[in-house]
């Protein structure tokens, strides 16, 4: 797949960790590196749509993501340009031709369990019913472990400072496992957003990919996974029914709880393969 | 405090774990607790304003603190009654006189980290300028640890089916600490919002209370924290710089990273003792 046409843009990173002194239990004074966390207000042809809280590393694939992921542009083609400025904690979204269907989507508001934004709006199970996910793809376990490794060894604010959630896109390899992109935010939402923009940035299509997330399984997120095209999707952490209930009715290969060798595969067998 | 009059209320708790099975990485099917997701939808003098994705653990103290903490609501007067029902997933809140400055608030979309909901309407920052917390209380060490004992030791869907997050509010007692409410949700805001509920039902004031959460210390969290009245905030995660921020602004004392005998104190050193 071709990338499609770039719309023009920022690239507006902030400093992700800020030191500051704690006091330990000793009574020690600890230098301690804590995580950002700014507001960016989400403007759409000069129109203020939503302001997400955000650690600030990716804000351009951030904001065309959330906008894909709310179903308010429908390709990276709608988007003519994309300009973050911290000055006014602000990025401004230019569109070709506007939003689709915006008033009846900004007019629904769906909070959900979203770690960085909870807002799915316009309805959170709309398209539900749209999603079509290939069959033809397998998930060998050498390539989920792979995959754990490769998340395990890479480089993380988390593990500097803790309190953000990271997640990974993946494909299978013949070695093992190839992390594409790794995006972190103080909320797990906002990393699936910025992984949903940043495929468009780049032309990737979701479905011979995997998606790994710290964030726990809820049906926001197992929602957002297939409407990125992606048949597998897996986390360290549990997950909720509706999670489950929606990952069944629409196929999708969940796997939580992955630790070391440990983890449950919760639905989508028919895509999985032990070895 | 004498409790105040208190409104009309359901009792509408759902089943808060699921039992399904999922193959572990040996291919044994293994049935595992998993935590409920429902959306519910709040209904404020017949108009809508919001649908929350929870737990379902308690939906009437979630839904009153809920408009407590947007201060779509000023005091447990003006809520004449609250009525869950299943069936349509929603809740039916009637007031005595409608809701304060709504139009104002609903109009104005923050979408914070916040898991559960992350929507403060009106905006996040306007009312930090006119928060007081009392400095004449102390929390002690030996109150800290007590503290974390005892929600070590409390039954929660956490250790069963994990995917929640839990809040509690305690206050000292001679002898160590005692919980006066536990609350889990499949977000954190959820959590913090029906404790918020739960202490105006319960006629509760917060300057003599300590709010514990399993969640990050983002700028929602103390926020809200705050405006609950509540001086001391302990968690045992991290923290963001934003949060942090205005735990300083508004002289809140807060411990992240809290765990076992371990913690950090970030701010309000002026109320903590260490033994």
């Amino acid at each position: 797949m071709t990338p499609p046409h770039r719309p023009l843009l920022s690239q507006a990173r902030r400093p992700l960790t800020i030191e500051i002194p704690a006091v330990d239990e000793r009574g020690d004074t600890v230098p301690t590196s804590i995580a950002g966390e700014h507001p960016l207000t989400l403007y759409v042809d000069k129109r203020e749509i939503v302001t997400l809280m955000t650690l600030g590393a990716a804000p351009e694939a951030l904001a065309i993501g959330w906008l894909r992921n709310q179903r308010l542009v429908r390709s990276l083609d709608e988007i003519a340009a994309v300009q973050v400025d911290w000055d006014t904690d602000a990025v401004a979204i230019t569109t070709r031709a506007g939003m689709q269907d915006a008033e009846r989507k900004l007019g629904s508001r769906t909070v959900t369990t979203g770690c960085g934004q909870g807002t799915v709006f316009g309805g959170l199970m709309d398209e539900i019913d749209q999603i079509r996910l290939p069959h033809d793809r397998q998930l060998r376990q050498s390539t989920l472990y792979a995959l754990m490794d490769a998340v395990r060894h890479h480089e993380s604010i988390y593990k500097q400072a803790g309190a953000v959630h990271g997640c990974a896109l993946a494909r299978a390899t013949p070695g093992g496992c190839e992390i594409l992109m790794f995006f972190e935010d103080v909320g797990r939402h906002n990393a699936v957003d910025a992984i949903a923009g940043q495929m468009w940035l780049d032309g990737l299509d979701g479905s011979d990919k995997i998606f790994y997330t710290t964030g726990r399984l809820t049906s926001e997120m197992v929602i957002k996974t297939a409407q990125m095209g992606i048949p597998f999707l897996v986390s360290r952490s549990g997950l909720t029914h509706m999670g489950w209930q929606i990952a069944q009715k629409i196929g999708l290969t969940m796997i939580g709880r992955a630790q070391g060798k440990h983890y449950l595969l919760f639905s989508g067998a028919d895509r999985f393969e032990r070895d």
